[in-house]
């Protein structure tokens, strides 16, 4: 079943929905002409589909091994890499000052949701890079980023994120690596790093690592810790990969899925490494790199819902079976409609929200305002966790429509579940992405949410006339919203928050899912049309089952102790 | 992390909820006193304890493999089916006229859901026993039971059930294996069957296919299929293995879980057997198979649940991270806590369901009655779906609540999601569960289901003086489920039911859930109470938004055409 791009869907949120004409309008991403995407779009479609896609198996069935010290990749994922290098699409959002292209963010989350649909185990490989790019460009000297940037964007080199230890799994500001000046402008890295994707590979000539370590008068916490670009192999005068750096792969994890991404443990011994932003500046910089990681990580969980859905689709038109009716085959029974109708409707939210909050990343470039940072912001830890948690819904109901050939592996099905499991753990774990939206990103007083709550109900406002019963849906589940939203701004607890922050950020994305399929209504071919109602009638209405919850607040969670809980 | 049953919630919920009272005291069952039921748990705790948990690993790393046509088994499957065995759980519920020890199907269901949680792969073989030893009691001729049925007890010979075929999967009257008389008294069967669990093994002397095939004068469709009992060796003079009958296991299935249990493509050359039931009265015959198969497999659900569950409690207890206060474990963090009180709120649930659905068996094996067996009828696909459905979200909740340890292997959290997501396909999958509720089980006018509310609302209104808000909750969510199923009732063309049928069904499991969870709030500890309180005001209010989605009918659901979901 081979994959087919859905370029139709991006160009219809780009166009209709997520703020790209307010984009393209900015100086900044003027070269983004509707000719140019069409191209971008088009091209990068082509390379999935043909390139990319026909590698997702062999990556699974012949994972990344590690041989004497050396990660020996899957099978087809060298030619991959070099595809997807040489057709620009590591740096397409890079400053062209480094060889970049320089185009919006929305541009990529598209391209990144089309490559991750067609081989996310690869794709995870560039879009470490991306963000490496990305935390270069705003914290590196000019030195490092005049050396490292073209290389990454050109593909030669290529990059990673070291954060998590041991000890030290979400709480970041409990790592021990160690960094000492080595009083020649260059510190010595020693610790261990676990979780690194795709910590070595064979087919770029270095490996860059951005590392998280604390310096000899780094205070504990998260405020005494630096961060450095430590490579494989020091560039020498040239800028050609000399001596090998003193660290090492220790060993590769054995995974529920992702095999053709390597997932290493990392020892540094004392390892050269240059600082990239001010000394006990590192999460600042970090930062940087795992805001769009996070963006950049719920588009993987919408890349693969769609590789999923389309796999199921096809497996539904093709398969016999029963009393079916019409062309006989088992779409036409009104459950496996049904489950088919709610992955689509669930990638088409989960799409727009993402499409959504890139364009505010990109608004903000544009125009470094405020509000455009704070909505960028609110959206982000949304996009993460409603796209990944879409991810894991789409592909399991993609095995349940596959039936008993759901569970064998040789149809593909179970592979996108197990390869997408991993996207609500790493770049934070879908819960601390909720505990995110309602503590810090709240901590405008709820500013940011009620713009986007206005926004939602003057567009509900503005469709009554034409959908009537639509509109009026969208508009009080935006109302709830706004009401438990108020609720959460007062509790000035913060425990009352988290006990309901997954909830909440559930029903925020279902109503913004509920926008988006509002503009479809209005904007969309008959067929949108459809699959708009389904979703706001039968998909919207969980809004209020999450919203009690959240209102429930902490009290009866945390009077249930853990000494209830092993009873 | 050892594995510790549960016997104190089979208790609790034994006593004071299920109807397991009402079973003892009938003639039928009056051995099942309370003695012997604790001695009962106690002794099944202690063998999935001791025994089957230490194999669940060595099942999954080391799969049954095919060895010039024969199974080869996992490490230690051979003692820990003798340990079951020797322990008489095969036949626990069986006829002592045969060698069982005629309990309850609730006890049957206790131990059935303690093995599966040990080790799901190998408790998947005696539940498929169990059910062929219910078939041959009922339909079976004196010869053929008296033969088979102690064999089977024993736990010598074990059993298998074919129904599959690559062209009919749900559909099962599309199956094509043919039986011919030859004239002995015995019946010559062709063709090939698929997903035969556990088709063979190198521990017991006989595997006993039950082969649903059709006569040369049987009538396309369910109504020609007749049932055999077709033996991997045939029984000599002494009832002896004699012969090997012309049947083969041709492959084993690539599975993504429960790698512990062999998968068997069967291949049937004219291999000998023999008619169980009437000529063409096949289907009766493999439901009665099939709805305790039913039951068994959403025990199973639950089993995996109680299994990860206890896994992922294990490691919040241990793993410290962060500024978590108390403890300084991580169940300490609101968000942990809340997915673990929901995890242990919807085993309860489901278990609950399960032992009310295996009581109303009970008493309709020792009445007789029609109502009973109509309750029977009618929760049976709702303990199979949301024991299921129960153990895959459970299993995803351990993934997360581990963290990046969840999706590396070592752990054991990923075997449990892997290992039970079967469970919502094989046996019927869930949508067809949900389908039988809608469509044959409201084939009373909807008495069995009303009648089934009424009780609730009965237990509802009795709690109001001591638990008001709970009590209201529970009644509310019953009266918008009686009012649902009204409106379910009234529609004749099924397809208006079909589109709703699975939130239907998960709101009648809600409900049955809160049900539940008041009788705890009434009768249990505290802790109890708080998990009740927990469930009823953050779970139940699900069934609000699931109501809605089933009321919505089949239109706008079925004017989604297969070409909008392709496009």
């Amino acid at each position: 079943m081979p994959y087919r791009a859905p370029v139709a869907d991006f160009r219809f949120l780009l166009d209709h929905l997520a703020g790209f004409k307010a984009v393209t309008a900015t100086d900044r991403f003027a070269e983004a002409t509707p000719d140019m995407t069409d191209a971008i779009l088009t091209e990068a479609a082509k390379m999935c589909e043909e390139v990319l896609a026909p590698l997702n198996r062999a990556g699974d069935l012949h994972p990344a091994r590690l041989e004497n010290g050396i990660v020996r990749t899957s099978p087809g994922f060298a030619d991959g890499y070099r595809a997807i290098a040489e057709g620009g699409w590591i740096g397409m959002s890079a400053s062209p000052d480094n060889g970049g292209m320089g185009l919006p963010m929305a541009l990529t989350t598209a391209v990144n949701d089309m490559m991750s649909a067609a081989c996310l185990s690869l794709q995870l490989n560039p879009l470490m890079t991306q963000g490496q790019i990305e935390a270069l460009e705003h914290h590196a000297s000019d030195a490092l980023r005049d050396l490292y940037i073209p290389k990454l964007i050109s593909g030669e080199w290529c990059g990673t994120m070291n954060l998590t230890e041991p000890q030290a799994g979400s709480d970041v500001g409990a790592l021990r690596t160690k960094a000492e000046d080595n009083g020649d402008g260059t510190y010595a890295i020693t610790g261990q790093k676990i979780y690194i994707s795709w910590a070595d590979n064979d087919f770029t000539d270095n490996v860059c690592h951005l590392v998280l370590a604390r310096l000899p008068d780094g205070v504990p916490g998260t405020k005494g810790i630096s961060l450095f670009l430590v490579p494989k192999f020091i560039p020498d005068a040239d800028g050609n990969p000399g001596r090998a750096n003193d660290l090492r792969v220790v060993s590769l994890e054995h995974k529920l899925g992702l095999h053709g991404s390597p997932t290493a443990v990392m020892d540094y011994a004392g390892a050269t490494g240059w600082m990239v932003g001010p000394e006990n500046g590192g999460m600042a910089a970090m930062f940087t790199m795992m805001n769009n990681a996070r963006l950049g990580v719920g588009t993987q969980g919408i890349g693969v819902a769609e590789g999923a859905y389309q796999h199921a689709l096809a497996y539904a038109q093709d398969r016999r079976q029963g009393k079916a009716g019409g062309s006989g085959s088992i779409i036409e029974h009104a459950d496996v409609r049904r489950m088919l109708a709610e992955m689509k409707a669930d990638i088409f939210a989960a799409r727009a929200i993402a499409l959504m909050c890139a364009c505010a990343i990109d608004m903000t470039t544009a125009t470094d305002d405020a509000a455009w940072r704070a909505r960028a912001a609110f959206l982000t830890p949304i996009a993460k966790a409603f796209g990944t948690d879409t991810g894991i819904k789409v592909a399991s109901t993609g095995v349940q429509v596959h039936g008993g050939m759901g569970f064998v592996e040789e149809t593909g099905a179970a592979q996108y579940l197990r390869d997408v499991r991993v996207t609500a753990i790493y770049e934070g774990t879908n819960g601390i992405q909720a505990i995110d939206l309602v503590a810090r990103k709240l901590m405008d007083g709820g500013e940011a949410a009620r713009l986007l709550i206005e926004e939602i109900q003057t567009g509900a406002e503005g469709a009554r006339a034409t959908h009537a019963d639509l509109a009026e849906a969208v508009w009080q589940a935006a109302e709830d919203l706004r009401e438990t939203t108020d609720w959460l701004v007062a509790q000035t607890d913060l425990q009352q928050r988290f006990a309901g922050a997954v909830p909440y950020l559930a029903a925020f994305a279902r109503v913004l899912g509920g926008h988006a399929h509002l503009a479809a209504a209005i904007h969309g071919d008959s067929g949108r049309a459809r699959l708009a109602t389904f979703y706001i009638r039968r998909l919207l209405p969980e809004v209020t089952g999450l919203l009690t919850q959240v209102r429930e607040g902490a009290d009866n969670l945390l009077e249930i102790s853990p000494d209830d809980l092993a009873a």
